[in-house]
């Protein structure tokens, strides 16, 4: 992508002509138009979009940092995709691009985001994957970069953030397993630092105190957040003692209940019938049998919502959608199918 | 993200000064860097890649174009993530990062590939979902932009490309079924001008006329390339009468089988006993019963081919990669199952 200045250079004009030459003004004779725009094509040149930005502070993008991995999304994606939509139906109306920044799980988030916010091609940014100490909040409200989370932190820098309610699944779903005679009931927490596992884990306990049950850290596994994650839990469930077992599982992930599913069934253990689960809806969820009894939200409604509140702490943007600083749990539903037997 | 400029004005400190205080020259007293840094931090100061990327003509960016939307990524994605994962191998070598450039469906490719372009912030492209004729690939031809498309096309402007083998799943899926004693076989061919619709329908053909069956239209199946696609076309295959409808069917795309089997689990055709079944290998074909006859790749290494494919184009890697055009077709393995049952 050659710049403007080679392009004069080339045609030996001054750089004002060719750019009113390129740029359409009327102040330049034909012949001298038609000899930019073929040498222009001739060079490969490309007006480029860093010279604007630097002049308009504004480049009309804006990145959705997700990561990426063999462990994470090795197996694909069923949830940003849809949320993507969503965001893209907002920025749509703006002409704001929305373009998806992959950091590697093997590379750490922090660096990443610092070289992502050095190379300036984004006007603002989502990050999502929040840890329970995110040093990447702290990063972009130092500079002012408008951003919003997908996800709550125990950092605070006053930014907006949206998050699921993954207390309330804990709760809802521990009360639903104990009013049909459960009482050891398990569930999954992913692997690293990140945040939503400790806000499940804590009302996960909460709940089970409200019932008068004792926690058992034996009944929370940890497993990568895919179907083979869903899978291992399953075999580590089939090889406890019957009496140590968990007879039901909440679980939050939307990926891994195919794997918990199969795992299930290869160890003798039919879903709905001999263990109980509640999961999260997913597009593959729906074709699991016996019906999972699931919680479900409107991914692309939660993307819409993520965009409107990156755009109301965008001053441009702040007549649109009331400037201010939206911080909101998103309700989950529960979905009523098959796979959450009462106890045998 | 404020500029070097507004520093300089805010400190009353020349440019140049406030650059060699930013960039740790030794020239500058240590109370003014001092004095830089911190005001750099109360502004919001970001070193601006627009500037640096004038200066150097990269921006370590490169760009992978794919479609989204309802009907595409609604139900999520089990392809792109995992050909990301190769490509951000060969990526992290060299420093350079990866983003996705998401395209609505609602828009034209064309006009969205331009808007991207103009915006300048990627050194080289990506491009997937190759239309039979696609004018995405003489217009980044002639603008000299780097690029390796995902996809063969009728468009030739020289460009390196890879490709899946959709020739020889036509051929080796018909030869399989036709073994087995099938003669109605099935297939699914996308709704729009996907070039691999063409590429695949036109080896199914040559396949069938060498086993001496005729073409018939009824059995070529269109559909959105989702699971709900899969389970409208068992849907129509339960429609049809007996002697019309397919007793076989060749899925070249990697989603729908979940949906084909459970559409036909509810019209009463056990997949594998009453219908044969060859797909593509995803992580949820894994969990059906019966396990699926399917064709499989590794799209990591396919992200990690097309990665050095575009690598090869551009001069600056041109040692490491042996500069020239690639263009190659990915052979598909046949994984046996148990769903491609012979005729009954």
């Amino acid at each position: 992508m050659k710049g403007i200045r080679r392009l004069a250079q080339h045609l030996d004009i001054s750089i004002g002509t060719v750019s009113r030459a390129l740029n359409g003004k009327p102040d330049v004779n034909e012949k001298t138009r038609q000899r930019v725009l073929e040498a222009a094509a001739e060079l490969g040149y490309v007006p480029n979009q860093a010279g604007r930005s630097l002049r308009k502070g504004t480049t009309g993008v804006v990145g959705f940092m997700m990561q990426t991995g063999a462990q994470i999304t090795g197996e694909g994606d069923v949830f940003f995709m849809s949320v993507f939509d969503g965001v893209q139906t907002v920025f749509a109306r703006h002409q704001l691009d929305l373009v998806a920044l992959l950091c590697s799980s093997e590379e750490d988030p922090d660096d990443y985001l610092q070289r992502i916010v050095a190379r300036g091609f984004a006007d603002a940014l989502i990050i999502s994957a929040t840890k329970r100490v995110d040093p990447r909040i702290e990063y972009l409200a130092n500079r002012k970069i408008p951003f919003v989370a997908l996800g709550r932190s125990e950092t605070d820098a006053g930014q907006p953030w949206l998050d699921l309610d993954f207390a309330g699944m804990a709760t809802m779903g521990v009360d639903r397993l104990v009013a049909k005679g459960h009482r050891r009931i398990g569930v999954f927490v992913p692997h690293d630092e990140l945040n939503l596992g400790f806000v499940f884990l804590e009302s996960y306990r909460k709940a089970l105190v409200a019932h008068g049950i004792p926690f058992d850290p034996a009944l929370v596994f940890r497993a990568y957040p895919n179907e083979r994650g869903g899978h291992q839990i399953a075999q580590s469930i089939a090889s406890m003692s019957k009496d140590q077992r968990p007879t039901g599982f909440v679980l939050t992930n939307e990926v891994m209940s195919v794997g918990l599913y199969r795992g299930l069934y290869d160890s003798g253990l039919e879903p709905g019938r001999d263990f109980a689960i509640i999961g999260r809806d997913s597009p593959h969820a729906h074709y699991l049998t016996p019906k999972l009894t699931c919680f479900r939200i409107s991914l692309r409604d939660l993307g819409i919502a993520l965009a409107e509140a990156l755009l109301a702490t965008m001053p441009a943007y702040g007549d649109q959608y009331r400037l201010g600083v939206v911080r909101r749990v998103v309700p989950m539903q529960l979905v009523e199918g098959d796979s959450d037997a009462p106890v045998r």
